[in-house]
């Protein structure tokens, strides 16, 4: 299974390109996209939410990972195998925190160029043809060389700010395995705990734990991020029991 | 072949989590993605759409229909046959109107859970699972009981208000079977009837039965949400020729 | 493979439908979604976005294009054959560009209708049926009529007008083959040249040939459209190195 997660966009004419090279390349595998809209220019959020669903996905996915605002800069390309599951992308700390957080993560910079190679696209033009060697079966030795550190390390603890706002207005964070009982806050608000939407009154807030494991903050039919003004990178405070 | 119809969002993250389900479960399948942008926290709307779609799919058909707001409540989880299609999802009378459009309906409450189910997202723990034993030729009788009727069943007759608008600002209403003849009017002003968009002036509104059969309302080359102030709820007058 | 490129939406219910006949009658071909946000009722700009992207696809690939805001009204419905590829799609100058920057295009009018047509929605009605029996290899001779000429057609040079803004508000030209010495200037602003977004300053403006040739108009971790307020049909001025 190929798994597509970048900042491409659902509405632009980014991912249909990607994919065709993936049905010449990769023509039996599975592609699922999980997330298209990861926050624009912003490798840091998309890295802690990568990091979040990548073990729910079987062993042996290859994910796909492009969020690359310094796409034909000189910056890295990397392949990683982490816990069992496979990704590929720049090196731009994107797949450090999934990486970190594995003790047996390999690494590999890709050293090969495809003969006609945009400026502006590697998700189309590199990434794409790395990926479907790969899920293919066909690890592609020699293009890649060992390495036994990416360039770009993001710290693999929790990030406590919004890291995503889905269209219902749910914000989610970077912050796990929090328990009922902690104190949550955010924009100046406190917010009650709840299992799900159901068990509070109809616009009213409460923290979750989302279906990844993520904390999150929301409102019972309606927007969390209008309610109370969220968006992504604002700060949440969370107190958790002792 | 599974059908898709949620509002889980073309944006976000979920989609996609439920076909790798489904890619896991049942790889043989197609998918196809009908909906997912039905009216957020509304399975009236949704019921209204189900509806008209149903039967321009294949028989054997099943169809993941999840517009969950009680999720995590103790609502139940239902499984319907109706004129030869397959449909899965809650039972807070998402479904209650295609079934109760045909006969021989036949319904069953879903009473297995799966060991890790997660209290926000039974469209890929729950659902997912077990459209995909029944898209497989599975029927999973040793997880569901059969039962008389839903617990919550919507009116199935037409229902005269707007219930979806398309990104052109076309206003779909949950009214069938209109001929040309009729008198319909919304938002305080009378709509002329067309074939089509091409008949009428550029800017011009009018009503047409749209590709499922029901009646929409449209400005050509504009947009009648946009032009006549109209939003999903909005109620439509229909006076039909005697 | 099938290519859909239409304006039908990614939000909205009509691509499902589309890939639904799609999955009956061409099951084992490959369907990608190039584009479904083609600038509403606008073939002209469609024109020159599939003209730009058709050469990226493999040889035999069949493009389903529809931007039909006459759908139902007497325009022709036709297939074309141009430079290896198949496009399937209404006669009002969508297909016509990408026809006549090739030599060897053959054209025909689809004279075959199907029992049931909506008026609304040939491309669920007629075309999506025809692309499918061209991509399984079923030329449908007997559904066709060779024709010499489309009754719409556009001018096959360049546009230099905005023809595309993408999410990121990059705007996309019908511009083709520009050097890095050009002039360009788009709302008044004279734009400087850069390979790549990451070798401008954060929040600079520049002009760059994007991955399927044109010229494109963006702003460095930014959106160029909202920077300079452009918008589809704005004029860009390109004076050539001579």
């Amino acid at each position: 299974m190929i798994v597509l997660f970048t900042d491409f966009g659902v509405r632009d004419p980014y991912v249909g390109q990607v994919k065709a090279r993936l049905a010449e390349h990769a023509p039996a595998q599975q592609v699922v996209d999980l997330l298209h809209e990861v926050p624009d220019f912003n490798p840091h959020a998309g890295a802690h939410l990568l990091a979040a669903f990548a073990s729910s996905f079987p062993l042996g996915s290859v994910f796909l990972a492009v969020v690359d605002p310094g796409v034909g800069t000189p910056r890295d390309a990397v392949v990683m195998l982490a816990d069992g599951r496979w990704f590929v992308g720049p090196d731009n700390g994107l797949l450090s925190i999934v990486g970190a957080r594995h003790a047996d993560t390999r690494r590999w910079r890709i050293t090969w160029q495809p003969e006609r190679m945009s400026a502006t696209f590697h998700g189309r033009d590199l990434f794409a043809l790395i990926a479907a060697d790969i899920a293919r079966g066909e690890f592609p030795t020699d293009k890649l060389s060992p390495i036994d550190a990416l360039n770009v390390e993001f710290d693999a603890g929790d990030l406590p700010r919004v890291i995503y706002i889905d269209h219902f207005g749910n914000a989610w964070t970077g912050v796990r395995g929090v328990q009922p009982g902690a104190r949550v806050s955010a924009a100046g608000q406190l917010f009650k705990h709840s299992e799900s939407f159901g068990f509070v009154g109809k616009g009213e807030g409460f923290w979750f734990v989302n279906s990844v494991g993520l904390l999150e903050l929301a409102v019972n039919r309606g927007s969390a991020a209008t309610t109370f003004g969220l968006k992504v990178g604002d700060p949440v405070q969370v107190q958790r029991l002792n």
